[in-house]
């Protein structure tokens, strides 16, 4: 029998206590209230955070992905604490030095244009402010989203949305029109090679823009790597062909870069890595790995002109928020410092991936292993012919079952997974260091064998 | 002529380089970007901020209305860098005790059964959410909101709001019905006591649901206290009356306090001074003076249970934010330690009130004064008899020049005023001093002989 310590039985009843106030007044997201048991955190260091019991967890989720530069970062800390001792906040009428800086390394970082930055609290209200100025700016109504996608959850996020997360707020806004993406392991166009893939989802998209009318089309949204849906890295020529359909009809491009962004890919941004310039860039997450919550819109000149003299007509009482921006700058500044971008591309390249195809190997559950920097998914199946998913679409309760074991056997081995429908995403920090990713893979690799009981193929 | 000595320099070079970069890289909140020089901000203190130059200026507007606790307050700026310290971030679907004590302190303060939170980033997504839980809650989808009022500029949000702002993003959503709400000064209903207009008022809304069809109206979203579009305090028995029509129809009453909230109306919330308890309570702004993004919906138990056993389909990557949630847990408790709210209620009776009540007596363009706590208008007029307003609905450029004039006025004299249409509000700091208010409103008083200017009545 373990001994019990007074230092013990504090943090026990300190974590009872704090579930219990949870449990008694915090509603969660995305959630059946009262059928949850969140874990009190006390703490969290790099790729770790642990419980009050001590008990440590290697977050290959980094929470939802966001915590690029992992957990406490002591200089981006000693940052937002300096600064909050300077100015917290001032309206965003003012112009204000952490904001200004903000926004210069931002635009100095996006590509071609884009130079101009309207800040918001998050992704969900980036990709509200780009759906608008994209409107307002061709005098056209329409937007294209991909099924295949997920751009947050207020009213004109959540139907630009494409996966099940948007039923339960439908009907929202209008003039939003779905279309299908590449995906090359399920293949909506019955492709057998990439350049077949990305050939066909071009035509899609422009048969879809021909039956909607091009010239109704204001936007299009879409993830250049999509992030909850599957980790879908395009066909290498997918992005430059969806750039040049807009071209042709004077249709803005919307890269949400909130997941794909800030080194995520192993690039300052997605677009990055096949050289396409969006319309309008929005980013969140990864800007300053969440420690304040911060967003926005990178504006290309042409689109920001349209607002020259004639009033933008959207705007939030913390856009630009001075702490939140100085958190960004420190962020940048560090990454910089730090090569993190870079540490992310070679993790990718060098240690996840191929360790990641090892796993594969080992277990008949894996039918695919995709992704870039520390962006991966690993695709489960009941019978890698079929390509049956693990679990169903959308699957919960009973149905979710096989995922749900694999989950919890992931923790119980001291890995924080990140798991949707039938994939498991392995997006740990981009700081990372390769010896955890390899233990974090190990646990991973050991886990799997309860997806593999659920393998029903030859 | 002034010498201008090195610091000065310094400080010229450093404001002009701040608003240089602001020009080119900032995009600013409702503005038309080529028509804006915004102040570069120094720094902040209780209820004045300056400039560059060491300019300062008494803040009659707590920036966008949010300032409630006066700026860098050092206990709310301690409790922010303590918290960085221990834990900046942590992804929703975990405990913390940030998250956890900040719940239980707003569900102690608020009415009623309404013992959830669900937190967000700010007081627009607070409305998203406030929205999409009436609408699941009844299984109805049409929603009552006044036309003078704002509620935010997301999708949802901007559609709710009656004021212009929201014309520039129509059509949004579907099912949102506009409605006329109490103002004596310039009655909808040609009233001509508070009695008869609270009375009308309610038959005017009572009518809109007959002619709506009262059974598919999931939700009346109001401001108690109407904000920005003209600090509009309801008759005494409004409230009640709307609360009683949403009792016999079975619609979910949503308080929106984001402004009104936390203080401002010397109350904790303003539905607090009439007895009323909503459905749903909104709130942002004031629960920490937006030292951080933060804002949230406060449910009552009977909507809570509607997703004890169905997920709730909404969320965001920073519910519950730590740092957000522990400046809030600061703020309460600095509010109840300091008596903040007892401050502005008495600031409000003896003070401000009184005060401008003679200033109107001294100026025939000052057409009503109305408010309560630090919560004030002052409806400048062109004639005290037609009560013609100063300046046209929503006028800008030439047409505001009266406005304009007497914003540009205030400003020379060190007081920053919080202007919209042909009013100014005044809204400083809860914590203001009765010294400081009383300067403030000696400088609006020697501003106010240039609206004065205008008045073409008798």
């Amino acid at each position: 029998m373990t001994q019990t310590t007074a230092t013990d039985e504090t943090a026990t009843s300190q974590s009872e206590h704090i579930a219990q106030l949870d449990r008694s007044h915090v509603f969660h997201s995305w959630s059946a209230q009262a059928q949850i048991s969140p874990l009190p955190v006390a703490g969290a260091e790099g790729s770790y955070f642990w419980d009050y019991s001590g008990r440590r967890y290697l977050d290959f989720s980094s929470q939802l992905v966001n915590v690029n530069i992992g957990h406490q970062h002591p200089k981006l800390i000693a940052a937002i604490q300096e600064q909050a001792a300077r100015l917290a906040t001032i309206a965003p009428s003012f112009a204000n030095d952490a904001r200004s800086e903000a926004a210069r390394l931002i635009a100095e970082l996006a590509p071609g244009d884009l130079n101009k930055v309207f800040f918001t609290n998050g992704g969900a209200e980036a990709n509200e402010n780009a759906l608008r100025m994209a409107r307002l700016h061709t005098g056209r109504h329409k937007v294209l989203a991909a099924y295949r996608s997920y751009h947050g959850s207020t009213a004109g996020a959540i139907t630009a949305t494409g996966d099940p997360r948007r039923w339960g707020s439908e009907p929202a806004i209008s003039g939003v029109v779905h279309y299908w993406g590449p995906y090359q392991y399920r293949s909506p166009f019955h492709a057998e090679s990439e350049e077949q893939e990305c050939e066909r989802a071009l035509a899609h998209l422009r048969d879809t823009l021909m039956v909607e009318g091009a010239h109704t089309v204001a936007a299009i949204i879409l993830e250049p790597v999509v992030g909850t849906n599957g980790i879908l890295v395009p066909p290498e020529n997918y992005l430059a062909g969806v750039r040049a359909i807009c071209d042709e009809f004077g249709i803005m491009l919307i890269a949400d870069e909130v997941m794909a962004g800030f080194g995520r890919c192993g690039e300052w941004f997605a677009v990055d890595r096949w050289n396409v310039t969006p319309d309008l860039i929005t980013f969140a997450k990864g800007v300053n790995s969440g420690y304040l919550p911060l967003g926005g819109v990178i504006i290309s000149a042409k689109i920001a002109s349209t607002f020259d003299n004639v009033p933008y007509p959207g705007g939030l009482t913390y856009s630009g928020h001075p702490l939140a921006c100085a958190s960004a700058v420190a962020s940048i500044n560090i990454f910089k410092e730090e090569k993190i971008v870079e540490n992310a591309r070679t993790l990718g390249t060098d240690v996840i991936g191929p360790l990641l195809k090892q796993v594969a190997d080992r277990h008949p559950s894996v039918g695919e292993v995709r992704g870039l920097g520390v962006f991966w998914a690993l695709e489960l199946v009941t019978d890698r012919e079929t390509r049956q998913p693990l679990v169903p679409f959308n699957a919960s309760g009973e149905s979710a079952a096989a995922m749900t074991k694999f989950t919890a056997e992931c923790k119980r081995r001291g890995l924080w997974p990140f798991v949707h429908f039938n994939r498991t995403h392995v997006v740990p920090p981009c700081t990372i260091t390769a010896e955890d990713a390899r233990q974090g893979i190990e646990m991973l690799d050991e886990a799997l064998f309860v997806a593999d009981e659920h393998y029903t193929g030859a």
